[in-house]
């Protein structure tokens, strides 16, 4: 699991059946000092978020079709929480 | 999930038999704006993509056994959407 | 599985319900010798760990949900020990 | 899934019986011009590639157990196909 | 599957039960001629290995559970195997 941003939205028309009516983001890996990595992912969208988001991501076997009623879906990584805040200690690593 | 362009495809005779009559491409992860990573990966198309197409990959246990009527298979990285076009904010990371 | 330093926790209300109660922390992969990688995982806690605890991490398939009593949770990464020394001998590569 | 070339092979005595009487390879992903990755795995032999081929490497939940008749298997990564060629077009990323 | 040197033994009082009474590992992942990467994962033995030794590290959902008599365990990566040397051919990539 891990924290990202939403940056951008994918637009398909051919896709995979579990894909309908569901917002598919490209999220952007960040440290919590908001620093982002040299990487992009796709995630399926499933609390609600928006561009510009800090969230969550991450998922596991069988979470997606459970969560979207589906018997089997080609989908590995959700958003799964928006992140409000980090707290930290003075003497963190 | 990551996005990538179909660049190429991988012909071969001796191969377990889950992957007969099916299309095998090379895959190469790229960002949005188009720039590509320094890997390549290998996927099975399961939505009708050819080369040049930007495409999302990625997979789920299970679901490539389903999608092809197979019991089991050593099938880990499908083409599951062909991308569009990519939406995205002014405010970007 | 990897060690890693507990540095900061996640604050968030909207996310998914089996998020709920449960403490969820950013962890920096360390090496034994106290070095940190540049990266960051959020995992969440099973174990009591605080900030500042060195930490093995991890996780399968189903553990998650069975510790904490769900039927199904995108929980990827738990806490799974915390690390009181690292014993090594002279040769070490 | 991943383009590998099959470069060595491992002996070992003390192992986890579903290695018994199986070929264990070294292999050393590559990108389809050759160029090899600053990295190497270990893979079971299913198809019976030999040293110096290009295979395509990968795995799935399962899969090893059912190939090989075995009950539980730590077994993640497996040669599944021999590569003859790889084609591509002119417009290539 | 990955080769990998056993460097540094964990010792852990807090942890969750399965790994009670067994040996938990530091591994540094190491290419064919000896070179170490620059990562260390954590690693349970299952085989009987000791500091020093070159092994095979890797592991499938329910093996370890499998191999531990355990109903569900937060166990990922295992020493599946001792190797003894690595054959290869004059060819080499």
């Amino acid at each position: 699991m891990y924290l990202a941003k939403v940056t951008k939205r994918v637009v398909s028309v051919v896709k995979h059946e579990a894909y309908n009516g569901k917002k598919v983001y490209v999220v952007k890996p960040v440290l919590p000092d908001g620093r982002a990595l040299e990487t992009e992912h796709v995630a399926l969208d499933y609390i609600g978020a928006g561009l510009g988001d800090i969230v969550v991501c991450g998922g596991a076997p069988g979470v997606a079709q459970s969560i979207f009623g589906l018997d089997l879906a080609p989908i590995r990584t959700l958003i799964i929480a928006i992140v409000d805040k980090i707290d930290y200690n003075e003497n963190e690593l």
